[in-house]
């Protein structure tokens, strides 16, 4: 897992500028059959610094840029777990799955910053419009989420299927699903990846192409969306090393309803044995400034 | 602990074909005095495929057997503790006790299929009718649950007491309570059992018999229960191996009170390192076919 | 973590005499920079009796001595979190703070019997009046909790601040905050802390202050704070081994506004392997006697 904390900046928010931190502790749980069948469960505890650890302080007010605590969670336990069975190049998933829009290649070609900054240049909209692992909340698990992931040397793809609450709450019927599917492949350096979405949400993503190579020192990546009534979204990004030890990306995304194009840079400085210090500025899809700076920890 | 998934079928169901899944975190800590004394706490942090990871979800629509997240309970943390102290033969516990009735031997005979199968075939109403480890819950903890246990040689003693909440919420009295206590003793292969239960509760168990041991190639379980107000249950069970690496157990239990009789049978087909695939079909105890089929493993 | 049963006394509860447990479960994560920088999070799992495992019976009857289940929370899943970064002796704090009065040497001379009993022998009002560790709650997280530490040889310094929610709930507005730092010098075995605060809470402490120190076989702890409108508090307390393995304290607390002064024994008996004997006895506040008998097990 990692830890991190720093400050971080959203312009117009109730608390514009505050401390932010997250907590996560990530339990990979396997175990192997005679055959070499893989078995398998992740799941993460996880806190935010915006999270009630107990429930007696939900919505209440608090320091979190919002100005309160989530009310639609309590943090301190684990999330939805995802399970799987892995035989060579195949893997099942079932539970809080990855999702094959959200893990397609190319998808997240970098975390801006210390904490993503709300990963307003990811062309899927962080997960909002497709099926994602979720690390505070059950995700797909409860939903029937299903995923075939399969690779053999420079191709792979993945299949996955969630049904949907979509209707009336509380009816105890899951009125709708979601099905998507990627394939990538790999040739001269480069991974072009190919996502499809079939989903009963109409702002869901219903086409992703990404491209990833590297020309020079940049490290490039183009992406392109078709986020059903949401709209089309491109993005570019480029990530380089400026010194032996730091990394910048670059990032850029237009997408057709946000309020302005997306735009930034993250620098992430590596200070060895898993710690480093991490910032980040971006104008987010609102038009408004956001920026954070911190320390992030692996342990 | 152990992660386990697959497919479960529930006749009249709200969902009656449906994913199920469970993640289970066993954390047994313990210490031991110079004069070798064993001081201990068992936690659990377990999640199932119908429980609410952080909260938001509870009695909403979900893709389990019900229809719905379980409004009953959140899951991510640990469970009510159990806590120890042992020394030699001897034993008493505190907290989430194991329960006298409950953990007598021959009441378990086997976990039926993945899943268990909703216990329909045990005698104790799978702990509905006595004390029991909670896994998800708070069990006896806070109800001054006590136990003592002790054994030598053949012979096994069990008594357990609890106060139970029978009269009105929210009035901070704890009205009722229950005593049980068991006998055990081993001869000749064979295993006798017998527990005895003076309780609050009209439904709860009174007396319990079993007797258990091997014939041929079949390990046998005979159980009688006198559940009170629920009348008489008897059951058996059959466990034999039939290859060198599967085991079947086959169950039958008719219980006064139950629309029909249960039968059912299971089998477990051994993987190695940990990880089994198991199967079961039951006939339940209102009549409805509930079956399932999945892996397990062990980490 | 450490786990503790025992019985407990206390006099005109709802329930005078029950048992009392805790279950406590710490995580320390650290990393460690190439330049020899610490960075940490400090999380932990805990469960006491009166506290639900999930949720189900917040506020309904149990055995704790309030006769239900604390209803402000729930037991199970981590704490706020306390993130660190170290260097030297210095070290910056960020989130579940310790705070810099609650955590001044001399504060906590001991903690009496098992449980500590309701901490009533501490002149801070163990932590109501200021910023303090929360086990089983958000603490100053969310709060903008802050702190910096600095040590060298004999000498300490803390400064610590958060952000109070003094104003109306659930306005996302942190009306007030809290200011407050010690220090501590050891000279000739004796140990001078001197804390001052400054906060919107008029019931908060304004200034404490600690001497420490061994006359003979007695280490003798004298402690004076002004805790606002709630008065003045002076307090003793002396702690000495009474055989090779066993080890008593003696406190005396008289503050203003309590109906009593509080005085009050307890008794450890080391039984090697981190497993131990507590025991307690005292006046409290309230001028009633709570008293405590139990085991404590570290692992």
């Amino acid at each position: 897992g990692y830890g991190r904390f720093g400050i971080i900046h959203v312009e117009g928010a109730a608390n514009e500028t505050t401390i932010t931190s997250r907590f996560r502790l990530q339990i990979d749980a396997t175990a192997e059959s005679d055959s070499g069948i893989v078995f398998g469960a992740r799941a993460r505890i996880q806190q935010d610094n915006d999270g009630s650890a107990n429930g007696d302080r939900l919505g209440q007010d608090s320091s979190s840029n919002s100005g309160a605590y989530r009310a639609d969670r309590l943090e301190g336990g684990i999330n939805g777990v995802r399970f799987f069975v892995r035989s060579g190049g195949l893997e099942v998933g079932v539970g809080n799955i990855f999702g094959a829009i959200d893990s397609m290649p190319g998808m997240y070609p970098t975390e801006l910053g210390l904490t993503g900054l709300s990963y307003d240049y990811i062309i899927n909209g962080a997960g909002a419009f497709s099926d994602t692992y979720d690390s505070d909340g059950n995700g797909a698990a409860g939903r029937n989420g299903v995923e075939v992931m399969y690779s053999m040397g420079d191709l792979s793809m993945h299949l996955s299927y969630a049904e949907l609450d979509t209707g009336a709450a509380f009816n105890g019927v899951l009125e709708g699903d979601r099905l998507a599917a990627h394939v990538a492949y790999t040739f001269s350096g480069w991974t072009v990846a190919l996502g499809l979405q079939d989903s009963d949400i109409v702002t869901d993503t219903e086409a992703a192409l990404t491209v990833s190579g590297s020309v020079g020192i940049a490290d490039l990546t183009f992406g392109y969306a078709n986020n059903g009534t949401q709209g089309d979204a491109f993005a570019i990004n480029a990530g380089f090393d400026i010194g032996a030890a730091t990394r910048m990306n670059v990032v850029v995304l237009d997408q057709e309803n946000y309020v302005d194009t997306v735009y930034g840079f993250g620098v992430t400085h590596d200070l060895g044995g898993g710690t480093s210090i991490r910032g980040g500025i971006q104008n987010n899809n609102a038009g408004n400034t956001v920026a954070d700076l911190g320390v992030r920890f692996n342990f």
